[in-house]
C-alpha cells in the first residue's frame, strides 16, 4: 500500500551501514530491500522533489553490484547520476537522504567529495565509460587490484563520446565492464538508430528466443571453469546470450540481456562477470519508474518530479502567475512554426525539458529529437540552415558547452542563420554544480559573428525568438530555469537594443535577464534611502549597445549577470569603456556582479541566488556602498 | 618522370572550367586526367607546403563524383577538408590554385565563401555527415532535388559525433550516400576498434571473397531495374557487397569495400548508388599519398609537409637557431615520463603534431592515441588522474573546443590532476580560420579551479611543464605554433609568478607567450625615441599575479597576449583593476591588444601577427600613441 508513511518500517535498510552489511544478507532477503529502497526513494522524492522514475528503475541492479563487487574498492562509475539514489542508500548515507538536493544537504548526483564509493563525478551524460577506462588503465599499470563497472543508459549510449571510449575500450582489450541500463527512454522516449538496434536484441533475446538452451552459450563464454555456475543460472536467466554484433565488432563481449529486475539472475551474471576478462557489455533490461505505477505508467512525466502525493501520483497544486520562460519559449516557437514553413527546430532529448514537445504535436516533421549528442544537433541545425531552413537549436546552457566547438566552426565561422535557445542559463537550482548555466554567456560571447542576448521576462523573450528569426547570421537567446518575472514595460518597444527601465541620478544598473527585477526592487529601496538608482536592460551581450554605453560612461554603473563574472557582460563593459577610454579622468566607475569563480552548490534557486549576492536585499546592499564610496563622483 | 616542370603539361586538366567540362569527358580518359591532376598537386604542394598525403589518396573518387554528381546541385561535404585540392582543381579553381595557403590566395580547405561547390565549410573533424543529414532533411522539406554525399576519412569516422550523426541518419532515413574514405590513417596510423573493424571488412571484402559472385549480391541491393548496371559492374569492380554489419544495425545499408583508385568501377558504383534510397555507408578504400612514392611510403611524413623537392622528396634544409615550442614540450615530457612512473600522456590522433611520437617511442605503454576523440580523451584522463596517474592531454586549441565541457565538467569541477599541453594557441599561419587557435585563454579562464598559463620560450614551457606535473590540481599550459623564441632571462627564476623582463618608466607591457619578444623588441625601438617601456611576463593568465598587478597600478599597461581580445589576458586585467577600484583618479590606464573579434584568414604567421597588430613595429607604433595620449599621466 503506498503512503507517505511507507518509508517508515523499513528494518533491512536501517541495518545497512554500508554495502559490507549488504554482503551479510542472505540472498532470499534481497528483494526485501529492493522493497524498502524503493519505498525510501518515493517518499522522499514526493517532498524534494528531483528525479524519480530512473533512480526506481534501478534499485535491483544497484543492490546486486554492491551485493558481488568489492565497493569501495571496486568502482562503479554511474552515467549521468540519475540513478545513484539507491547507490547512496546502500553506500551510508541512508540516514541524511531526507536532505537530498536541499541546500547543504546530499547532492542528487554521484559526488567524491561526498563519499568514497561516489568514484567519479558526473550530471552530464555520456562520460562514464571513458572515465571508467581511465581508471582500469590507470590501476592496471600501478598495480592496484580493483575491477572498474560503468553503468549507462541507453539514452546516454547515444552520446557521440560513449562511443568514442567503446572503441577504445575495444582496441586496448582490458577489463572493463559497461552495463547498459536499458529502460528504452532517455529522458522522453529514446530515438535514434541505437535504440531501435536495442530493442531488436531485446526481441531476438528475452522474449523470442528465450526457450533456447542457454547453457551452451554460457559455456562457451566463460569458459569450462564456470560451467557450473553457468548451469545454474541457466534455470533462473530469462535472457540469454545472443550475438550483441555492434558491440562484438568494436572489440567487447556482448553479454544480454537479461531482466534487470531479477535479482538472482543479476547476482549470478555479476559474479560469473567479474571473472571474466577484457571488455564486456552487459545488457540489462530495466523499467523507468518500476514499483511506482504511475511513473511506470508515465516515465517521462515522473523522470523530475516537483513534489507530490504519494496515493494519488498529484503533485502538489501550483498556480504560478507568471509562466515560465520554457513556456513562453515554447508558445513562441509554436508561433513562429505557424507563420513560416521553414522554421525548423532541433532539442538533443529533452523535448519536454525545452518546451517543444508542445510544438512537435502539431508539427512532428520539423521538429527533430536527435538524441543525446548535442555535438550533432548543433551540427545539423547549421546543415539545416545552410540549406534554407530557419532552425531553432533548443539546448540548456550547461549542455551547449558540449556543443561549443559546433557552435563557432559549423555555425558562426560560416554565419549561418542558426537560433540558439539556451533554457537554464543561470542559476538552476536543486540539481549539481553541474547542470549550473553559470558560463554561457561568457564562451558565447567570444565566438565572432554571434549575436547574444538574454530577455528579461516573458514578453521579451517571445519578441527576441521572433527577432533572431529574422536576422541572416547566427542569435543565442539565453534565459533562465523557471518563473518569468513580469517586468515591462516592453509594448512596441525596439528589441533589438538596450532598454531604460527607470531613471536614476546616483547610480544605474545595467542588467541582462530576469535578474532585472531584482535591480528594480533595489533601486525601490534605494529610492527610499534617498538614493536615485536606474534601471538599463542591456539585453545584448553582444554586440553591446554602445550608444546606451556612451549614454552611461559618465556615472556609476553596476552591472548584474546570471553568469560567472569573469568574460560575461561585466567584462564586456570593461573592455568598450577601456577601449573608449572612458576611465579617465572623472569617467565612469564600474561596478560588475555575477556568479563568483567557483561551482555553485545546489540549493533553490532563490538561496542560490542570495547567497551568490544577486537578490534584492544584495543588490541593494552593493549599490548603497558603491555609491557612498564614490560620492561626489558625478553621475550621468 | 616526376620534376618540378611536372605540372606544365596537363591539357585534359586545363581544359575543365567547370564540372560540367569535366562531364563531356569519355570515360576512358579518366586516368590521365587523375595522372595530371595528381601532378599538379604534387608541384604546388612542393612550393607552397601544406597538406600533400590525403589529397593524393582521393584523385580519382573526386573526379568519380563530379564525373557522375550533378555538382554544385548536388552537394558534396568533405570531411576536414584535407583532401579537397582535387576537388578545387576540378571546380573552377584551377588558375588561382598556385596560391592556395598564400596570404589573399585560396584556402586549403573547402569555404562555401570561395566558390559555390564549397557546399560546406570544414576544418575540423567528423562533422561532414551532421551537416549532409541537416542539408538532406532541409532540401527533402523544401522540395529542392539534390543529392547530399558526405566523404569522410576512417579517422574521423572515430569522432564520435560522425556516430552521433550515423544513427540519426539511420533512424530518419533519408536519402545520404556516406563515403568512407578508408586509408587505413588519420594523420597518423589509425587506432581503435572501428578501425580494426574496418580491416577487417576489407580483408573479408576486397582479397579473400574476391571470387564470390556478386552479381547477385547486386541484384539483391539494388533490385531488378538495375540489374544490366549491376552485371556491368560485375565485370570490373575489385571489391562487392558485404555485410557490414555495424552500418547495417544503425539503418544504413552497406556497399563495398572498393578499389578507390579504380576510375570504371567508382563511376559504375555512384551512377547506381546516385539512384538508390535511404542511407547508404559506401567503402573506398585508398592510399594515403598515391602517386608519389615517397608519400606511399611514408604517409605520415607527407600528410602535411614544408616545401619540398619533388625529385628526391626531401625537404628544404632549414636549420633553426631555435626549437619549436613543440620539439620543447617534447623533450620535457619526455624527462618528466622518465623521471616518474605515473606520468602518462594522452594524444587524439596527433602523436607527431603534439611531439608524442618521441615519447611514445620509448613509453608505448603510457602515450595513449585514442583516435579523433577529443571528448573521450580529456575524460579519459580525468580518469587516469583520479586513480593516481599524472595525464598529460596534449590537445591542440582549436580541438581543445571540442573537450571544453570535459575540461569543466570532468576534469576541473572534480579538480583532477590533468595537465593540458595546449599546442598551436594563437596564430597558425596558413591553415584555415577554422584552426586558429585564438580563443583558449578565454574559454578556460572561465572554468573555476583551473590554472592556465602561457610561457613565453621554450625553456619556460619546460620548466612550466614540470611545475605544473606537481600540482595538485588541473594546470593548462597553452603555446604557439613554429619557433620558439629565445627570450630569457629565466634560469633560476620562481616559474610559479609574473616576472620583469625590462624595466620601464612611461609604460609597461603586460604579455604572455612568445609575442613577448616582440614586445622586448618594440621596447627597444621606443627605448631609441626616449621612451621608456618595461616588459613583464604575466605568465599566468588564472590566476592573476596580482602582487604584480598591484605594483603596476599606477602606470600605462599595454597587454599583448595571442588570443582574443574578448574575455582574455586583458579582460582579466581590467576585471582585477575594476574590482580593485584602481581606476579610480590618476589610476591605472590599459590598453588591451590581441586577436580582433574576426575569424582570421589563412597567410603566414608573421603575416597574420603583422595585420593583427601584434608584431614588433605594430606594439611600438601602439604604445607610442598610447604613452603620448597619456604624457603627464603618472606611471609606476
Amino acid at each position: 500500500m503506498l503512503s507517505p508513511q511507507m518509508a517508515d518500517n523499513t528494518p533491512l535498510l536501517d541495518s545497512i551501514a554500508s554495502p559490507i552489511d549488504l554482503r551479510k544478507l542472505p540472498a532470499e532477503e534481497l528483494d526485501s530491500l529492493a522493497d524498502e529502497v524503493r519505498r525510501t526513494i518515493i517518499a522522499t522524492a514526493a517532498v524534494n522533489g528531483g528525479h524519480l522514475a530512473p533512480h526506481l528503475g534501478v534499485v535491483e541492479l544497484t543492490i546486486a553490484l554492491h551485493y558481488v563487487y568489492d565497493t569501495p574498492n571496486d568502482l562503479l562509475i554511474w552515467d549521468v547520476g540519475h540513478q545513484c539514489y539507491a547507490h547512496k542508500l546502500l553506500t551510508g548515507r541512508r540516514e541524511r537522504f531526507c536532505s537530498v538536493r536541499k541546500k547543504g544537504g546530499l547532492s542528487g548526483y554521484p559526488r567524491p567529495s561526498e563519499s568514497e564509493y561516489d568514484a567519479f563525478g558526473v550530471g552530464h551524460s555520456s562520460t562514464s565509460i571513458s572515465a571508467a577506462l581511465g581508471m582500469t588503465v590507470a590501476n592496471d599499470w600501478l598495480g592496484n587490484d580493483r575491477k572498474v563497472v560503468a553503468i549507462i543508459g541507453d539514452g546516454a549510449m547515444t552520446g557521440g563520446m560513449a562511443f568514442e571510449a567503446l572503441a577504445h575500450a575495444g582496441h586496448l582489450g582490458k577489463d572493463l565492464l559497461v552495463v547498459l541500463n536499458d529502460n528504452r527512454m532517455a529522458i522522453s522516449p529514446n530515438v535514434g538508430a541505437l535504440s531501435s538496434y536495442f530493442s531488436r536484441l531485446i526481441t531476438a533475446g528475452i522474449y523470442t528466443r528465450a526457450k533456447e538452451d542457454i547453457g551452451s552459450f554460457m559455456k562457451r563464454m566463460l569458459g569450462e571453469h564456470v560451467t557450473r555456475a553457468a548451469s545454474r543460472l541457466e534455470q533462473t536467466v530469462k535472457g540469454f546470450l545472443t550475438p550483441g554484433t555492434l558491440f562484438e565488432q568494436l572489440g567487447f563481449r556482448y553479454v544480454g540481456p537479461v531482466d534487470g529486475h531479477d535479482l538472482p539472475t543479476l547476482t549470478e551474471c555479476f559474479s560469473n562477470l567479474r571473472k571474466l576478462h577484457g571488455p564486456v557489455f552487459f545488457h540489462v533490461v530495466t523499467q523507468k519508474g518500476k514499483g511506482y505505477s504511475f511513473a511506470e505508467e508515465d516515465p517521462q512525466t515522473y523522470h523530475g518530479v516537483a513534489a507530490f502525493d504519494i496515493t494519488t501520483g498529484r503533485f502538489t497544486p501550483n498556480s504560478p502567475p507568471c509562466p515560465t520562460f520554457t513556456e513562453a519559449f515554447s508558445q513562441a516557437a509554436l508561433e513562429a512554426f505557424r507563420a513560416d514553413s521553414k522554421v525548423a527546430a532541433i532539442t538533443a532529448a529533452m523535448p519536454t525539458g525545452t518546451g517543444l514537445s508542445t510544438v512537435a504535436k502539431e508539427f512532428p516533421d520539423r521538429v527533430y529529437d536527435v538524441g543525446i549528442c548535442e555535438e550533432h544537433a548543433v551540427t545539423f541545425a547549421a546543415g539545416l540552415a545552410a540549406q534554407g531552413m530557419k532552425p531553432i537549436c533548443a539546448i540548456y546552457s550547461t549542455f551547449l558547452q558540449r556543443g561549443f566547438d559546433q557552435a563557432l566552426h559549423d555555425v558562426c565561422l560560416q554565419r549561418l542563420p542558426v537560433v540558439f535557445a539556451i533554457d537554464r542559463a543561470g542559476a538552476v537550482g536543486e540539481d549539481s554544480p553541474t547542470q549550473q548555466g553559470a558560463f554561457d554567456l561568457s564562451f558565447l560571447r567570444i565566438i565572432p559573428h554571434l549575436t547574444l542576448l538574454a530577455p528579461r521576462d516573458a514578453q521579451d523573450l517571445q519578441r527576441a525568438l521572433a527577432w533572431a528569426l529574422e536576422q541572416s547570421g547566427p542569435v543565442a537567446i539565453r534565459y533562465a530555469r523557471g518563473l518569468a518575472p513580469r517586468i515591462g514595460p516592453a509594448d512596441g518597444r525596439d528589441i533589438s537594443r538596450a532598454e531604460i527601465l527607470r531613471e536614476g541620478t546616483d547610480a544605474t544598473f545595467l542588467g541582462v535577464g530576469p535578474c532585472l527585477a531584482a535591480c528594480l526592487e533595489a533601486a525601490d529601496a534605494l529610492a527610499r534611502e534617498g538614493i536615485s538608482v536606474g534601471v538599463v536592460d542591456a539585453r545584448f551581450v553582444k554586440p553591446l549597445d554602445t550608444a546606451m554605453l556612451d549614454r552611461l560612461s559618465g556615472g556609476l554603473i553596476v552591472t548584474v549577470e546570471e553568469n560567472t563574472l569573469l568574460g560575461g557582460l561585466g567584462a564586456s563593459v570593461l573592455e568598450y569603456y577601456s577601449q573608449e577610454g572612458k576611465f579617465e579622468g572623472s569617467g565612469v566607475r564600474v561596478k560588475t556582479l555575477g556568479f563568483p569563480d567557483r561551482f555553485i552548490d545546489h540549493a533553490t534557486r532563490e538561496e542560490q541566488l542570495a547567497e551568490i549576492g544577486l537578490d534584492a536585499p544584495s543588490l541593494t546592499r552593493a549599490v548603497r556602498a558603491f555609491v557612498q564610496h564614490h560620492s561626489g563622483h558625478p553621475v550621468a
